[in-house]
């Protein structure tokens, strides 16, 4: 996958940093590659479901924006991305020390991207999925005013 | 639809109060009936994405957490609510004052029930949809140590 | 809503008239309304599963013809549908003497659109829903050489 | 993965055999594995959408069989496996010579397994991708009286 936009990092970076929902929940960026984007989050007890683990809606949070900006890497300049649609399953309850959320793009189109999403959790015990992601992102010109 | 806990809106409004995440993002709910449950969150900057409006992940939090408190109010005294999995697709973007989740059981089950969500956007010229969902919840028995 | 197409019927008609696998299962269709299709499937032994009830493969396959074509009905003259992308839950064994898809526009765009689907089952007590399902379809202009 | 059951490859075998929708289409299986199931389909001309390639229906027919029966395998003697949900993309139109779907368990549970799906098309040029799905499948006990 070769990016079309040489500063595909910075720009993924810089979008990120204009998601001030990120600021709130502590999220931040871990890796941008070609194709592939990691976000984290560590535990905070404001974050959590009812049984003190970290909420669905955060996991979903993270993997969507993973997948939406690995969409992204590979957009051409001056691009924004959108979420179309997503659905994710919950294989492990969120119970752990941090989340890691990695996007990957499975196919790269003009108009539509498909991503695969994958959520961790870190635990004492190493790490291990507590979602799997599928995802449709779209490519809009620069031209509807939208950055990033 | 008939509930088999008669304490059914007390029993999700204190389990809601115990998702410590909906105070961070200032969610609440609105509604209680069997089957069905509305939460509301009201516009925050710190909830927004990159174009200055409500995150796909707030969205998508407050509609999970919509359909899986509808299913809880059909599950037997004593039970849990666990989201296995959800789907939804973003209609328009999330340009508003307030976001209304609201979850309906389509099926119910006595291990799985299937809900549907619809999270609508109030602006100035009325509400609007801004994304449906489809979602599948478990029933958990008490036994497992889980409240609510 | 409003069919851009004032030929839509004639048109979905004759679409479907040339998806051969319709006529190898024995599917019909059975209601043509802007933004809406029914599809309707009468039970044979050769469209069943390991049980003996319809494949939900079948299910799959009327339910997301059904969501496409109720797309296709407020496309612009000359446009060719596609699938994105679809998710189906399944309620109930389709178990009956014949399956009803209903596919719904939820929310019409220019490129993409959103449609929800519903597969019944005709049984000795009535109709029920046995699949619900949400769907993605793209419009493609005319030049791409498609039709239909 | 260690499947429970010492016949899985005969029982996975043995269920498809009496899907009679597959020998209607003309899929069989190609490879059975702990975790892993792949069905492959030929074309004809009887299994095409408007436009001449394999319908839609058929990808996801032999997709969400494939993940069932991956799931099966690591089922216990004796059970049945039935599909709860399942979401899949079209990333390319399948136009090719013959499907090959694979069905790859991500998460196996006691009451619910999740399994990812790849449909492929052969072409001249040689394979790639055609679809990607996400499956959520479930392990009923014998005792409800269904077989596979």
């Amino acid at each position: 996958m070769t990016p079309a936009n040489p500063d595909y990092e910075r720009d993924v970076r810089a979008s990120f940093a204009r998601q001030q929902v990120m600021s709130l929940i502590g999220a931040r960026i871990a890796r941008v590659a070609p194709g592939l984007v990691e976000i984290e989050l560590p535990f905070r007890d404001d974050l959590t479901q009812q049984h003190g683990f970290f909420h669905g809606g955060m996991v979903a949070t993270i993997g969507d924006s993973a997948a939406g900006y690995a969409a992204f890497t590979l957009f051409p300049p001056g691009s924004a991305v959108l979420s179309v649609e997503f659905k994710l399953n919950f294989v492990t309850p969120a119970a752990g020390t941090m989340l890691h959320a990695t996007g990957r793009v499975k196919k790269a189109g003009r108009t539509l991207t498909v991503c695969e999403f994958e959520v961790d959790v870190a635990q004492a015990g190493g790490r291990k999925a507590c979602a799997h992601g599928l995802a449709t992102m779209m490519c809009l010109a620069e031209t509807r005013g939208l950055a990033g």
